[in-house]
């Protein structure tokens, strides 16, 4: 199996010229070889390895061959004649037929031309948007090389050693077997408080916006006198509903009862997920509403269904399309794989924490700015940093996002792109999540060149990169209740640095090993500053803290205290 | 580029069913859609969504592409038939051609068959031993696809960040840029002492053995009376050169010089492969005289010329043959490549000592064997452990044998196999070191097993086994100056028991997970044993210590002096 296996892989894998393997051979030979012996391995060599051998012979085995292959010849012909002639027909049948639609379109309601070229007023003058096509996500066909999948084995492997180690050296210090994870008992902590405000932050996404979208078309069939002072009020609502039903609530609950990191994360990572889908939701569906009410050709406005919001905001994108591609059967195996793939992500990163991070930040993390061990900080937070960002990227783009498509039959599951080859950071940014690429992407940058009349190029850049550092930023900030802009800065800084520097235009390898010392390095920084702050704000709380005390870094002036943890 | 490289990749990896995709378009609207809309976007669409397309004009576009294919579609079977006729020619020229040589014996010198019979006398009964086939190694061919190329970018990305932290360290420490690499100058130290003592020993292992040879072949001609006793009397000759001038006298110039770890292991190496050399030559070349004494068929004994050992000395393999495969040119380019990449490594190699072992091994290593200590001690030696592991594999295995076969134009590449994805350790020992492995097939194992008439195939394994621990164990003996059996034992007993555990019925991916985890555990325990070992022999110096006491580890008994180093 083995050799079968590696023979399938390398025909597979083969990129460059093949190596020629029996010219070689011959080829080879010429070498220091004794001449004489080379005559009698070319050419006529059964003559004179083996007398017997009649020359006739050979010629009569020949011609035999000769006959029995013309017959196969003439088969093989016919039947490929055949196949060729069908081909060609059902291709012309099918060009035929789905010419006269545009293939971005297919996913589109249907528009009549009319319809079209009026909706350009609404919608920026570049094509149809995002367009869904039935893929599946890339990790899941690399797994299917056994030399990739070898990796993932490598990483289980890591994983058993993690918790092996881990439960002897407990089993030593507490003479017993222990198996409690209060890490991750204490992050995920106040759970009911969480289920309870995601299904209100659930249900107002779901009703709120959709109301209001359907009022709001109603108002524009002409059966009221403002169509336009309607528009404005609406969207004000719509607006103050984001803002504060979204968005203020969500915060207010996660500070006042001070939830734990990771049921905080879940909250926020919620309600910034919301706010974007119901944003996505209006701004996809108002052109067809405001192009409606120019034509009235059809009896009232086109407002999807509730269930194909509900839909929309399940699935894993948030692009909203009435439809999307669909796979005809739910595989629950595939299902179950993921979401253990997922639980096991996160016994992973616990145990990255238990053993890698905080051993290491609760001994040295507080001496008083000292470059050395700055440093040395950075340098070792690296690994944990590295495996916290596979982790997420693995647990979340790849596993939850493909659960989730599964369930639901999502049939695009181009989550992420292969953002580990990329040569430059406007690469990296575009492939590494593309589910808020595109939003940013259509909604953000997109729009504002409409807005600004392809006038900003580069001011549409620097603003998608600040709406995404300062989103960042806030989760981070409120999850662990400190603020402290390292991310911010290190994107604002460095990320838009690298994205000028490490432009398109890059392509050789050496800009990917500068992409990935680049983001080890990120990944360092951020892990090391982070986890010493979040120990200053435990060994040094202020009592009464002024505003500007409170954005002022905690691990800035914390002395450790002497006694140990 | 990156799309056209992933959509490239993606069809060269897909391995499983291929994801259909408009079909697939197709069945996903079977999902919730309205079936209203869905008519339209089937069949005849063109005809609602724009009135203005007769069906008239569809059928004459339709004719007309029919006609144009027609004529594609002969001129195409017409270049079809002919290729195929070549194809079949040239196939049926070959397979009458090659019929009457059978393939293995290609590389082996041209035998009557008369006197092919009388060789089996004297060689195993097991077909013609190793065939060289000209091959590319494995990784160079991985290594073309761009997400197996990323992960050696990472890597790089990693050296890169070692040496950054390395040296901003140091420029703290020092206050002046510090380049001294003082372990590697130590490790290579007495480098005058090591050149002579290769150059002498390859001198002898050139001559000697050659010489011995071919005198012993001469005897065999018949002009001496008692052929069998001279034999008997050159082969105690050539086997006391191998125990003494190769064995005995560069072991004594290492101890007595106590040439650092490095030097040392130069010379040990090249000790193991030229004894190897020396007797696949004799083991290769003997049957060929012993035939020939025989039959007397041609004027004189078929002994190799001097040119052709020697050829063989330098090349990468250790089964001796008249003549390889060989390539055509030498890429320099490519021999320089690969020379970089081993001194790459040896850099990184140096970083992984100073950076992660030393600090670790200086500071904890000897409490007095402590439990808990031990078992933190292996786990934090994984990571070096396992970076030495792919280091000594990349830098030997891939790069220096690549570099040496390519100026040597040797066109078997295959030193290597994917070891990476056994899934038992049979198959891993098997494939990490193709070069030894066959060394150690054909002549322990398959020898064994002649010589004891195939009764023995367990005895067999356990001998090839106990070969190769007690070879492993003696470089590294002799290397550390210190007798310590970690490896030997984790290859007698846990290698032993893995590889009739892991036999080469397993072939699902848990045993992949099963062999990595051993392999991780094992690297951190060789690490972190014998560097505990080398610090002991350092703190601990004994006086006049006895046998005994040169074989008790040091490391059980030795308390740590107070002070830091």
């Amino acid at each position: 199996m083995e050799n079968e296996d590696e023979r399938g892989l390398r025909s597979r894998f083969r990129a460059g010229p093949k190596t020629p393997t029996s010219p070689d051979i011959d080829s080879s030979l010429d070498g220091e070889c004794n001449r004489g012996e080379r005559h009698q391995l070319n050419g006529d060599n059964h003559v004179i390895s083996n007398g017997k051998i009649e020359v006739e012979q050979v010629i009569s085995k020949k011609l035999h061959l000769k006959r029995k292959a013309e017959h196969l010849r003439i088969d093989l012909m016919r039947q490929f004649d055949s196949q060729v002639n069908d081909f060609v027909d059902s291709l012309i049948e099918e060009s035929a037929s789905l010419e006269p639609v545009p293939v971005p379109a297919v996913f589109s309601p249907p528009l009549s031309d009319k319809e079209r070229s009026k909706l350009r007023d609404f919608r920026p003058p570049h094509g149809q948007g995002k367009l869904f096509v039935s893929r599946r996500s890339l990790l899941d066909e690399l797994f299917e090389v056994n030399h990739i999948r070898t990796i993932y084995h490598m990483f289980i492997a890591l994983l058993i050693l993690f918790i092996l180690s881990t439960v002897v050296v407990d089993f030593i210090d507490e003479g017993r077997l222990v198996l409690d994870f209060d890490l991750l008992v204490y992050a995920f902590g106040k759970g009911p408080l969480v289920v309870c405000t995601w299904i209100c932050m659930f249900l107002s996404a779901l009703l709120i916006p959709y109301t209001l979208f359907y009022q709001w078309s109603q108002t524009q069939s002409g059966s009221y006198s403002h169509p336009k002072l309607c528009s404005f009020l609406f969207c004000s609502v719509f607006l103050l509903y984001q803002a504060l039903g979204l968005g203020f609530l969500p915060t207010y609950v996660v500070v006042t009862n001070s939830l734990p990191p990771a049921s905080c994360f879940i909250i926020i990572l919620e309600q910034v997920r919301l706010i974007m889908k119901a944003y996505s939701f209006v701004r996809e569906n108002a052109p067809r509403v405001l192009t409606w009410a120019k034509e009235k050709n059809t009896a009232g406005p086109v407002v999807p269904l509730i269930s194909q919001y509900l839909y929309f905001l399940f699935a894993p994108t948030l692009i909203y399309r009435d439809k999307y591609p669909r796979n005809p059967v739910i595989r629950w195996g595939y299902v179950a794989t993921k979401l253990l793939q997922v639980l096991g992500s996160l016994f992973y990163a616990y145990y990255v924490f238990v053993r890698l991070c905080i051993p290491q930040f609760r001994s040295i993390s507080l001496q008083l700015f000292d470059l050395r061990a700055m440093v040395l900080c950075v340098f070792n937070s690296i690994l944990p940093g590295a495996l916290v960002l596979f982790l997420a990227f693995f647990a979340f783009l790849h596993c939850w996002l493909n659960a989730f498509a599964e369930m639901l039959r999502f049939a695009d599951r181009m989550f992420y792109k292969d953002w580990w080859n990329s040569t430059s950071f406007a690469n990296y940014y575009r492939t590494w999540n593309v589910v808020v690429h595109d939003w940013l992407y259509y909604y953000v940058y997109r729009d504002f060149l409409w807005v600004s009349q392809k006038r900003f190029k580069v001011g549409a850049m620097l603003f998608v990169f600040t709406v995404s550092a300062v989103v960042h930023e806030y989760i981070l900030a409120v999850c662990f209740g400190f603020f402290y802009p390292v991310l911010f800065c290190l994107f604002m800084c460095f990320g838009m640095m690298f994205n000028f520097i490490l432009h398109d235009q890059r392509k050789g390898p050496i800009w990917n090993i500068i992409m990935w010392t680049a983001l080890f390095l990120g990944q360092g920084v951020i892990i090391c500053l982070y986890s010493q702050e979040w120990y200053a704000q435990r060994y040094c709380p202020l009592q009464e803290p002024s505003f500007l005390e409170l954005l002022k870094p905690r691990s800035w002036s914390c002395q450790r205290p002497d006694d140990g943890l």
